[in-house]
């Protein structure tokens, strides 16, 4: 009995260091999405942050703030989609696929 | 003992309601930010998703391209810093302090 409950310590203390590991090479992993046919593209962290954004140069003109504005945040909201889908994507390995309790503040 | 048993289950589901609850609240508040004096705001959701941009209409020239590019990325992770913060205050509050594995996906 004591023997299995210090290997399932030992387990879970190997989980947490791999978890551990994950979140730091999310930080620096990174996806990018482009939104109408380029006029925006957001890099997006694991660690879900917006890491750079491009606006075509020859878009940004005053009559296409409105526009501007939409792409953006379109942009922005699908880098930071994809981000944690790599980012769950990379915790279902180690997890083994067990579903996680959902807590916030990870990536 | 068993009667110990259900009582911390029954404990753990009404914790997960409260998580889940939350979960929905969050996806509705918001956090707004302001960088340059306004130049650009950024209102991101506890759910970490941008909900809306503003750029001064008077800033969007192509001579400036490269400044509002990294007002918006320094808006956006701005927003999505503070909203975390709001997400991650609001969690404690229900864990009562306990500190939670730190697990991706929830806000």
């Amino acid at each position: 009995m004591e023997d299995q409950l210090s290997n399932l310590l030992a387990q879970a203390q190997k989980l947490q260091a791999e978890i551990t590991r994950l979140q730091e090479e999310m930080k620096t992993k990174t996806v990018e999405v482009s939104v109408d046919g380029g006029t925006v593209r957001v890099i997006a962290t694991g660690g879900q942050y917006i890491k750079d954004i491009f606006i075509d140069p020859n878009f940004i003109h005053p009559a296409n703030a409105k526009v501007i504005k939409s792409l953006i945040v379109e942009g922005v909201n699908m880098a930071l989609d994809r981000a944690k889908q790599m980012a769950e994507k990379e915790m279902k390995k180690i997890t083994g696929g067990f579903t996680m309790p959902k807590i916030p503040g990870m990536f």
